[in-house]
């Protein structure tokens, strides 16, 4: 562990550009980055800070674990945790392996799971690995580079904000995904989980790298532009090579919870540049497929990220209301998933959409 | 242990008279005694006998582990373990406790579940005692007489047929019941558990005693008036001290799965010195009230068992078919149900029904 390598030291001042950045990679999902830094701010300031690290000076035969909350983020977003629950859940998942955990991992990119594991690094002096396992958010657990790379996601365990804890070993993530969202949904919609247990080698492999680092530069960017006057928008743009894929005005949103997921469309109506236009974005948590005037242009696991189109908040899926302005950012994935292997577990037709995956290019 | 005393040695062929007391003790819950029985007498084919004993003989110290199948009657008849699932759930929870079980205890008394705990008693060779925790069957997992005394139903492992395993760790029964119930749908709609782990002194004080003995003992007197050409229902009848409310023939039968449950309600049309006589029999799992030309005669914890008029073979409620001929027994439930807490926990408003409990005397 002498080759750690710090990347930076985060301070509860640091949560809110990693959080709103997190909004921003959470392309929709991921919970809301002001419940998020909430959290990750109150548990440096009771703890201490964090230590964000390279992934790669953990040994091979560290054992590394993620952590993250789980539930539909229009429950997570009133339902918040009451404490350190994700603390129990690693505890859990320690005790159950038979041994202490050498490093945390961040599970997604989010408002919200890009800053629950600071909440577990401050409680738990453990390092955090700037990475993650996805490069943005998705809805389900087995959507991971870790999953991707033959990691099992279990044994992973859950706590609620009750007291109640559940320990799951399954035959594939699938199951795990199943289950987990099943006490998920019983736990009242939202439950913290540590999860995809793993050796330093394969966490190097398998992490999606410096995610966190990027949530705190797009925070930054969008930060400095504020200040500045500069168009927010477009500093993120820039800070991502991402495409301005749209300019308008939500019109409708259809919204419901099913199953632990918020599901749904957005219409909205171009402006500006876009007068005239019509954007449908399709969304379970996370946006996965943008159609432009009936043509399909962006698919998951593609990023879209909607903006406000005057300060450049990142707008959640669960967030959009009719009247928001907004600007719809597209950019490409993390490689990993631009694979057989990625779009098997990500692509449109895993989501019911019945569209091939293609690449998508910011002009 | 040296002071275990012994009740009996359970030979294979000793299965189907407890399957089938089971069953009659299962008062129309509890699963299939013809499923039962198969399990768990290749279990001791194959591994050998199962030393039967008296709660007594622990130490105060000893850790017990009750064990059975969890799930709605119709699916636990038709989707059968894949072998031993139940030593797999066993391990898990020695495994989570950091100890190993001395004892076994059946959870309830059922078709089924007066017989599984022989599969995981074959398997391991371990003692089991001859008790259970409900003197009968009851469709959810806090109503048992252990919970009753105190006894957590967690930690406790569920492990399915294709090889998922999940720990629960609540912060009450009832949310040991929620959480594994919602487990046991997605696994199919049964698991077989380990759970209520207690030790000696909690076991003595919280057990049902001589519940296997029973089943076995009625069984026999089932077998033994066929073979004389006795009337078999007035055989156990007898046995039981019970009270025949009602001969008839069934007419109609409304039965609903829902959440991992068997509900429905039975009509049944008199015959013989009740022609011209109702019967609604209201089930949940298992039949809870009995209602005779409108008035309500038997309730929940009071026992209702089923028998078929000819062979006296106990009637489950789900195998309840149009026109088959039937003999309702009721007789008392065991007596720590009869308390304030025990109604709590089993009485008709906890089911939904409205109405008070009325303690059920054998005329």
């Amino acid at each position: 562990m002498s080759t750690l390598k710090t990347v930076r030291i985060v301070e509860a001042a640091d949560l809110d550009d990693i959080a709103t950045g997190g909004a921003i990679l959470g392309t929709g999902g991921g919970g809301d980055p002001y419940v998020g830094k909430l959290m990750a701010k109150e548990a440096i300031r009771r703890h201490g800070p964090v230590r964000l690290v390279d992934v790669e000076g953990f040994d091979d035969d560290a054992l590394i674990a993620p952590v993250c909350m789980m539930g539909a983020p229009t429950v997570m977003t009133e339902k918040l945790p009451q404490g350190e629950e994700i603390v129990v859940a690693l505890r859990k998942l320690e005790k159950f392996i038979g041994r202490k955990v050498d490093g945390l991992l961040c599970g997604e990119a989010g408002g919200i799971n890009s800053t629950t594991p600071f909440v577990a690094a401050a409680a738990t002096g453990l390092p955090l690995i700037d990475g993650d396992g996805m490069g943005r958010a998705f809805p389900e657990l087995q959507m991971t580079t870790f999953g991707m790379c033959g990691v099992s996601a279990t044994p992973m365990a859950l706590a609620d904000d009750k007291g109640n804890c559940v320990v799951l070993e399954t035959i594939d993530n699938r199951w795990t995904e199943r289950l987990a969202r099943s006490c998920t949904v019983d736990m009242g919609g939202s439950a913290l989980l540590a999860f995809y247990p793993m050796d330093g080698a394969k966490a190097k492999q398998s992490t999606v790298r410096g995610t966190l680092s990027l949530c705190a530069a797009l925070g930054k960017t969008l930060r400095q532009a504020r200040a500045r006057h500069d168009d927010p928008v477009e500093a993120i743009r820039a800070a991502l090579s991402a495409e301005i894929i749209f300019n308008g005005r939500v019109r409708d949103v259809l919204r419901r919870t099913v199953g632990g997921f918020a599901r749904g469309e957005a219409d909205i109506e171009g402006l500006d540049a876009f007068k005239g236009h019509r954007l449908r974005l399709a969304f379970q948590n996370e946006f996965l497929i943008a159609e432009r005037d009936g043509e399909t242009l962006v698919t998951t696991p593609d990023m879209i990220s909607l903006l406000e189109a005057e300060t450049g908040a990142p707008v959640t899926a669960d967030a959009m209301r009719y009247g928001v302005r907004v600007a719809a950012l597209a950019f490409p994935c993390a490689a990993a998933w631009r694979t057989l292997k990625g779009l098997e577990l990500v692509g449109p037709r895993y989501f019911g959409y019945d569209l091939d995956y293609r690449a998508f290019s910011p002009a």
